[in-house]
């Protein structure tokens, strides 16, 4: 069934929530990337990938990741902690929608300053087609206190998605979860308070 | 709050379950483990830690990973899947509950196979001081279609906190979380389907 059919009809959405752990600026290594499946606000299947820090392979190893998992079928949406993972490899978001079938957002807690973001973009190699990227994903939305950007769905549509999956707070629980997963793995210890 | 007080006023607990990832058998090589917490069947933070593949610091690395957590003072259960970690790296459950201060209890889906169990350890470096430390877990109790071990806690109540994290199907929710994720880290997809 179809996201639109779903949200209608009060259905369980099966969301795919993606975050990365934390990394040592500089060091050019690969990041850990981690995907939590969420349904009805239950945890139900981890997916991990890694990507470059500071590279240009973020949307290829998300593609690879959910492409060819078990779990795509059953997937309804995608969300993104924000558009870059492992510090500026920045995620084709319509690339990525189009390749896995599936709408995908951004979520923010703020409107991104996409000055300040060019600014440090431009200081990287490939800065221009960074940038690029980046832009693709279009107009920045907002639904209660989260902003996003989408594709592969309508904003409204994308809105209503996201907001169902908050449980408690501001955050999506996909998002919540592979925050906590990413982190706890990396240091060994997840970094909110229980 | 202690266990009687909070399971008699119906209070949510906080469990840490505890589950190895998927190794190779003979590698004798660390192996991931993973401490999932829970309370009221929502993920709340995620602690890891490695143990050495058929080696003896299963108990020590434990210790270490619940006593040195900023967590530790907020939680009130510790489950782990079985005994064993990484293969035949035995638990010291008694001594786990009396360092960590908290009831400690291994479940098992099935009633464990003492007489198998110590042929196997009997083929390991130091396979007698295994099987004591096996056997210091006690007798094995039920609570519905769990059978589990328990130190730091009486084994009716322990059997009660134990049903109380089951949110679906028959494994206490903090225990599938620390399996999903453990697998899906060390193999990039947890190997239950969604």
């Amino acid at each position: 069934m179809k996201l639109p059919a779903l949200l209608r009809r009060g259905r369980r959405l099966r969301c795919l929530g993606i975050d990365d752990g934390p990394f040592e600026r500089g060091s050019r290594r690969d990041v850990l990337v981690v995907g939590a499946i969420y349904s009805a606000g239950q945890f139900e299947g981890l997916l991990t990938t890694r990507v470059r820090q500071d590279g240009a392979n973020a949307t290829a190893r998300l593609i690879e990741m959910i492409a060819g998992s078990k779990f795509a079928p059953q997937l309804h949406l995608v969300l993104l902690d924000g558009l870059t993972l492992g510090g500026f490899n920045v995620v084709d978001l319509p690339a990525l929608a189009a390749a896995v079938g599936l709408p995908c957002a951004a979520v923010m807690r703020r409107r991104p300053d996409m000055a300040r973001i060019a600014r440090a973009l431009a200081n990287l190699p490939r800065g221009a087609a960074r940038l690029a990227t980046l832009e693709r994903a279009g107009p920045v939305h907002r639904a209660g206190g989260i902003y996003y950007q989408c594709a592969g769905v309508e904003p409204d549509l994308a809105g209503r998605a996201i907001r169902a999956n908050v449980v408690t707070g501001a955050v999506p629980e996909c998002l919540r979860g592979a925050h906590l997963i990413a982190a706890g793995v990396v240091t060994g210890q997840s970094g909110r308070r229980a």
